[in-house]
This record gives C-alpha cells, structure tokens and sequence, in this order.
C-alpha cells in the first residue's frame, strides 16, 4: 500500500487548502496520506523561517494567491480575521486523538480545519474551540484534558524536532519516501511521485 | 495587442526559470512580455522580505524544487557556484539597452540569465561579465560604461521603487493589468488572467 506523510499545522492557510485536495490526490495515486500533526511555530524558531504573513507586501498578496487556488478547487475559504491562530493547544488534541488510534481523528482534523478557515471562529479563545468540538460531535471537556496530558506536550515536541531533522520549514509539507515537497501548491509533484513509485 | 509585464532580476533562480517559459506563455495567450528590470536586492531591502536562500532549511530544498521545474520545463539548470550573485551593474546593462531601445536587448537578456544559470560564470567578477558579453557579440567597454552613467543607475531606482510601490516583494512577478503574481510557478495563473482578458 502506497502512502505519503502529509506536515501539516491547522493555523496555516496552505495546510488547510493541501487539506481540501487530499482525497482527490489519494484517489488519482491509490496512495493513502498519513497525517502528521506538528507545531509550525516550533519549525519557524527551529529553522529561522517565518510566517509570509510577517512581510507586509507579501501578507498582501498571499491572500489573493490562497484566494485563487480556492476558486480553482472549488473549495469555500475565508481568511481568519484572528490569524494567526495560536494552535497549541489544537494541535495537541490532534496528536493526542491519533496516538490514541481514535476513529475520530479525522473527523477532528475536519473540525478544527473548516472552523478556522470556513467559519471564521476565533479558535485562539478555548471557549470558542471548546463549542465548536461539542458540536462537531466531541466531548471538548476531556479532549482538552487529553490535550493537556504531559505525554501529548511530548509528542507534539518530538514530532515537530523530526520534521526539523527531516528538512521541514513550512507547511504544508509533503514526503513521499525521502522526497520532500512544500506548499500546497506542489501537490502536483507529490502526485508524480506517487506515480512513479512502487 | 494584450501584454503583461514580467518584473525580473538576472540573480534570482526563479527569473531564470520564468524567462524560459516566457515564449510558450506568449505563444498560448497572444500576449506579449514585457520586461521589467529590477534590483532585486532593493526590493528585499524596502520591504523586509529575503532570499529564500537565506533560511538554510529552505536553501538546501529550494534548489530540489528549482531543479524539478527546469526538469519539468525541459531547460538546463546549473546552481550558480557564485550565488548570491550582485547584479548591480548586469541590471543597470540591462535597463540601458531597453531606454535606448537597443534591439539587442532580449539577447542581452539571453547571454546573462545563460551565462548565470546555465554556464555557472561567476558573473560578480566584472572581467568575466565582460568576456561573456563580448563571446555575446557586445562590446562590453561600451555597455559598462552606459551602465554606469547617472541617468541609467537612476533609471532601475527608480524601476525598483515603482515594482515596491505596486506591491512587489520577489522575483519574478508578474502583472496582467492590476492582477499580480508572484513566482515562475504561478505562471498558469497569468496565462489564464490573460485568456480572460480582452
């Protein structure tokens, strides 16, 4: 069974937009994506990159590319007016949810993805994030317990220092085998790459 | 007759690309390029952005993902040894010939983007530019001298600040009308922006 590991952070705009494409890329390649939740500010103070959003000119202009590539999937995608969204806390559930092997895991990752980027939710504020769990089906109370777990604070570190050894810089970010691919815009290359591997 | 303008600097990778890809751009859309030299240095320096380069992690990938398009594109690519390369003086040659409507000018163009990116001079060193433009059919004396007088280093000043005052932040970028786009890989976009232009 081919798969790819898919980098991803649900406060950046492009993780949310790779996102959206992921089952059309699993069905063109027959290859399944496995997700890998890290911290992309912890990759920013690693690495020394940032976030486009901190360049002015280029904040500017990165919202009418990330508006373009909506359009063309034909996905809903509204800029978040709290971005950047700290999410600590939302990436912990989501490593917390998958080291527990929950079936829900990607019903969470759909949650939280669509509440920053479609509803326009100040996710940064725990009580928001907390009803927008309950509704998507969660008990929010123990999640975030769960997220709070010392053993969860730990994996979310360690997955986040191996995307840094592994290259990482940004999100999102794409392996397929040792091939390294950034942004949502080269989905197209993981794509190859899947078709060419065996 | 529709047009579009390409902002560019011989120095960065993504110009290089960009321009190979002009002519099937041109011949798709009916459109003409319309070349637009910059100092890209001086952008970077007005509005805080840098060179990818400059983060290690994204230094070492960017190069894979330059390499992957000029595989894609089917064009020769060669790292530059020298890079970064100061393209100062190469820059000022090149809005020179265009204020003079010099017919040479796209060859111009052709020798340096090559002798950077495909022949991996070291075109920092001035002897060298200068051997590389003569092997061009140029008299270089002559050319080093129009880049030099005041009126042409005014000229991509001036070039400089009109690429920050729209919007610019890297190279190459692209403008069909107000429309802006940044990078040699969103070159599908200007070429549909141009099918929808009148």
């Amino acid at each position: 069974m081919k798969s790819f590991e898919f980098w991803f952070d649900f406060g950046s705009t492009a993780s949310y937009l790779a996102w959206t494409q992921l089952p059309a890329l699993e069905a063109a390649t027959g290859a399944t994506a496995v997700f890998k939740p890290m911290l992309l500010g912890g990759v920013f103070q690693a690495t020394g990159n940032q976030s486009p959003a901190n360049i002015p000119a280029k904040g500017k202009y990165i919202f009418a590319d990330f508006s373009r590539f909506a359009k063309r999937y034909g996905v809903e995608f509204n800029m978040n007016p709290w971005f950047p969204v700290n999410t600590l806390l939302l990436m912990r559930g989501a490593i917390a949810l998958q080291m527990k092997g929950d079936p829900r895991f990607k019903d969470y990752c759909r949650a939280v993805f669509n509440a920053i980027w479609v509803t326009s939710l100040n996710m940064n504020d725990t009580a928001v994030a907390s009803q927008a769990l309950v509704r998507a089906g969660f008990d929010a109370t123990a999640l975030i317990a769960l997220a709070s777990e010392q053993a969860t604070k730990d994996a979310l570190k360690a997955a986040t220092q191996t995307a840094v050894e592994r290259g990482v810089f940004g999100a999102p970010t794409f392996f397929v085998g040792d091939q390294m691919f950034w942004g949502q815009d080269r989905m197209d290359f993981v794509k190859e790459a899947l078709q060419k591997a065996r």
